[in-house]
């Protein structure tokens, strides 16, 4: 049986040469250093040289894995949106069954971080820049869906009842509303108070219908 | 009986010459200029002079009125925001009570509208420019509560009972979150099925206890 393996794609592992390997560790350093760059300079303050400088890569990498800064930004933001939606799956992992409370928790932690603040520089920018919007769109869509898909998993949520499935959107859609109003100050003791009210409404919501 | 007018407050139209007048007419032009700029062009591509262009008010004019891009900006954020919430107002003054669907309209409204948008530039360039961050943090607390002022009014909120409170942030933040998950594309499908199912849970919270 032949297993066949996008180049770079982060499950290639077990079939990586030394090169590949050595070629995969450039190309996240470079993500990652994308992000920070955006988290510090905002998206107008970034430049590829300011990013291969902080990732410790040539100029001449960076050129050869991605070209501009928009094919940086859009291959961080993904990569980035999947090993986060990874650790919170490991994390949630460990949880009792039924703790939405905890689940919110996890998820709310990724709209207020780095990550959250660094897509919305991206999305911003992408209004007005054609380019990057035609590219940014069908990355909002994959992220969007499988964002859904691991708070409708972690919630043990079945979106198959009507309004279960707007209950997990609209718990998105607030999550993403708090982490702009936590930009510019710590909204976290607000944001407490407001989610741990939700929490109740969710877990009424998300409770078999007896 | 003595009145104070603040010069160039929006409420001393009965008292002012002329020149006032004519000065007023300037600062409002600019001020829906800068608006204009914001979403047409981002932070980034917003200028002052470009901003006196559109305004068609010469570039010692607008000195004279806002020396800065940061100072129009800001006044722009807050006029509008102001203006906004008086039209809101207006509009829902014609609704039966009760009407929670149609005033959640209005207020979405407010956040997928062209100030939304304009507002998001700034606050986005804000959080890694420290002088425009320092200005806007005050301006955000105040439009942020004459927002919830202005929700628990049309909503006809009693907002000293305990789940009210937090159900009236949580909705301004959910219609927040929205705003940016239609930043790049029409997302007004999704946002109606949740905002219909969000409305009835708010119905209920708001319903007096019998």
């Amino acid at each position: 049986m032949t297993v066949c393996f996008r180049p770079g794609h982060p499950y290639d592992v077990l079939n990586r040469t030394p090169q590949q390997e050595r070629s995969r560790a450039t190309q996240l350093r470079l993500l990652e250093a994308t992000v920070d760059c955006l988290v510090e300079f905002g998206w107008s303050g970034t430049t590829t040289t300011l990013i291969a400088g902080k990732a410790g890569v040539s100029r001449g990498a960076q050129l050869h894995h991605y070209p501009t800064k928009a094919a940086l930004v859009l291959a961080a933001v993904e990569h980035l949106a999947q090993r986060r939606g990874e650790e919170i799956r490991a994390e949630a992992a460990g949880l009792p069954p039924g703790r939405v409370d905890r689940v919110i928790d996890l998820l709310a932690g990724a709209f207020t971080g780095p990550l959250y603040v660094a897509a919305l520089e991206v999305w911003v920018a992408g209004r007005t820049e054609p380019e990057l919007r035609d590219a940014l769109v069908p990355l909002e869509a994959r992220v969007g869906r499988d964002l859904y898909r691991l708070a409708v998993d972690l919630l043990g949520a079945d979106d198959s009842r009507p309004p279960v499935r707007e209950a997990v959107h609209a718990t998105l859609d607030l999550l993403r509303g708090l982490g702009v109003a936590n930009l510019l100050t710590d909204d976290s003791a607000r944001r407490r108070t407001i989610l741990a009210t939700w929490t109740r409404h969710l877990a009424e919501v998300l409770a078999p219908t007896p």
